[in-house]
């Protein structure tokens, strides 16, 4: 045997690279990774007579290979609220079952808890970054170091119960980003406001200040109802997004999520200062609260990523669900079929959603030159029959369950569906234990 | 061993019968089948000393048992179509598509080989029960005897592109539902005229007294899009609903599929005639032909059942995301996150199903005396946890492809999720040849 010269040789099967502009299919490729990057890609020779060796090789074939999936906006630690206050008003869920059982639950046992357990289901359904905002988030990023997953990892603020301190926020902020910045190569921290109407301009604006900085993400939840959206003007006398560009806050590194209630002028506003967009339509759905105009920012070149927001909102964390959504809803909204078609859908989950996260150059689709993050499907099923196009097939009628294999950053995190990062029985035994705790405190309350 | 009481033994687990007002969940139940019926269902004792004995015993222990679900609309050889033409314009889909392809392909053969890899895919997902309407009803019939699926099949009527002898459909149905009326126990022969718009007066008539004549259902595309609806008003003077039962088709075994136009007097009418409807959201959504008024309708008293509508508008067959849609998508239609519970939906998917196909006594729930037709749902996943609601968990956070065993008429179809009905690879491969050719013809037309 030759000497390794890569880390993982992939082969066989059929590979969507998602670096053109259109469905682009390699079949039988050959892929090397080095060092966590894609180091080659190309087609395989029919005798096998390559001259390359591996440590562990990956044969893909009757399998699909493509770009591991980037959820652009997760809470993931409300998985342990999944399914506990379904079908209530918003503002009743909010109040009498969010924000309690958050006040009372969550601490950073529970943070990390969740997290590896979403982190799970994500790896199973074939996501292999996420960007994430909640509290503890310290936890949160070592869930992902632990887990294998490439992570932006936000710390939270909100100014509820209570104003927060500027100068200790600051703090606050500037100690999350040094404690993580730079020290571990799948994990980037960020900041999150929750939004316009729960956090003052001062909040606002000293957070985005701490991320500009240092050159990282800062979401905001913005008008995801038409409530807050009142408020705003109530409060401001102008729109939600007039009011962010007039403290400052909105920048090519701002991911605006949700923007359900933009109107025109708004949408020229985050066009003209390059702010992302994270479009979470199943939640939006479930809780009523609206549908984006996300054909229209497409059309106005606004960059736009997918995400499934928490799981107490959706309730699960499988980005070929929300695919398939995306895809239908705003055909419907617009009562034109040809909107959202499959391939945009697509990129909004991967090149698209890289973008939203100012990682293009690294993830999003598979390049020589890029972080090996890609996942394998097998597309042996029957629903994956017969295949006249594989972008229609993943957005209409793959699952998070095809996937069998995932590489992030190069490391096999998931082989033949099976964890290969964590001992799943003790990630589910754990969160059942935080389950029995709050069932017991909703009854006796 | 004692001489076998039961055919099949279903131990543990969870068992979620759908046969009360709520959520109601047995633990550690134990289920005795026999004769293709459900003969026991009573408490596992702690120390297993039960005086029953079993050919088959299924050990469901961390699964959960529920009742199969109810596919009540579907054009299952339309698989072989899957894919072919996504986000196009309604008309041009049909006229240019569909409608081409329907007559170059579709042959005995070719609705045979699709309604195969159609059930494959129904069973892998949770389904043991559809309602079928289409064209050589006779293949999907044999198909459905060959898979072990709980089939109505519904041979198809259409005048296009020619006006059809009212005589001579007469015959062609007469001699349908004779071949199959109580000839195999799973299979039960119906009608479907395609639409009001499509159909003369006398064509829907006559096909409707024959399958008033045999007591069979009698399904019908009722306004779909808001153009049919135009036709309508123009050639008939009249709403399409007002001019269905004027002509008297419309009645308790009426299916109306699609419903999405209905003005409040054609609801009306709807209940009155007890008519039923079955309500396919993906299908409405891809192809932005409307939302139907299901809220409305459930108010009224209507029985509402669920259905995925061919793949070719879908993209697949899994009742697990029509739920998920179906629960979500009146939620932000009608501004209301209360509308469509989880429970509504689940039900809409088993009992009410049944109710659209007049099988409620037979099917859509686990009772004693019922048909012998569950699944089982492996629960021990990251996505399943925590629990709080099992309605919940079915409807927002589940997917078919958690399900892995399937009993049909007492039958086992599936376990561990591999059928045992069928040879997979063989149906594949018959549907990818099919495919190959739609291929080679479409590239060279």
């Amino acid at each position: 045997m030759k000497n390794s010269e890569y880390d993982i040789l992939i082969t066989g099967g059929l590979l969507l690279t998602m670096s053109g502009d259109r469905e682009d299919i390699m079949e039988n490729p050959l892929i090397g990774i080095r060092n966590g990057s894609i180091a080659l890609i190309e087609k395989l020779k029919a005798d096998a007579d390559h001259s390359y060796s591996a440590k562990e090789i990956l044969d893909a074939s009757g399998s699909l290979i493509m770009p591991g999936l980037i959820n652009t906006h997760t809470h993931l630690p409300m998985v342990c609220f999944r399914g506990m206050a379904d079908d209530l008003p918003l503002m009743d869920w909010l109040q009498n079952h969010i924000w309690p059982a958050e006040a009372k639950y969550v601490n950073r046992d529970m943070v990390y808890a969740g997290s590896m357990l979403a982190m799970a289901e994500m790896i199973l359904s074939g996501t292999t970054t996420f960007c994430d905002a909640y509290f503890y988030e310290s936890s949160v990023a070592r869930a992902a170091v632990a887990s294998g997953m490439r992570g932006i990892v936000s710390q939270g603020f909100i100014d509820l119960p209570n104003p927060n301190d500027p100068g200790k926020i600051t703090e606050v902020a500037e100690r999350f980003i040094d404690r993580w910045l730079g020290k571990y190569p799948l994990i980037i921290p960020a900041l999150a406001c929750h939004a316009p109407y729960t956090c003052s301009p001062d909040t606002l604006s000293c957070i985005k200040n701490v991320a500009r900085k240092a050159d990282v993400p800062y979401n905001i939840h913005v008008s995801e109802t038409r409530d807050e959206v009142s408020i705003m003007r109530e409060r401001y006398g102008k729109s939600p997004v007039a009011h962010l560009r007039d403290i400052n806050v909105l920048d090519r590194r701002t991911i605006a999520v949700h923007c359900n209630w933009l109107e025109e002028d708004e949408m020229a506003i985050l066009r003209d200062h390059d702010v992302k967009i994270s479009h979470n339509p199943e939640s939006s759905l479930k809780l009523a609260a609206g549908i984006a105009p996300i054909p229209t920012l497409l059309k106005k070149g606004v960059t736009v990523g997918l995400g499934t927001d928490g799981t107490a909102s959706n309730n699960d964390l499988d980005l070929f669900g929300e695919m398939d959504t995306a895809a239908k809803i705003h055909k419907v909204a617009d009562m034109d079929p040809t909107v959202m078609d499959a391939w945009t859908v697509l990129k909004m989950a991967t090149i698209e959603g890289a973008r939203v996260l100012g990682l293009e150059d690294r993830i999003g689709s598979i390049e020589v030159g890029k972080c090996a993050d890609m996942i394998i499907l097998d597309i042996n099923k029957p629903h994956w029959v017969p295949l006249f196009s594989i972008s229609s097939q993943l957005v209409y009628a793959a699952s998070g369950a095809d996937v069998t294999t995932s590489i992030i950053g190069g490391k096999v995190v998931m082989r033949d569906r099976r964890l290969l990062t964590m001992d799943l029985t003790t990630v589910i035994q754990e969160i059942k234990k935080i389950a029995e705790n709050i069932r017991k405190c909703r009854v006796s309350s």
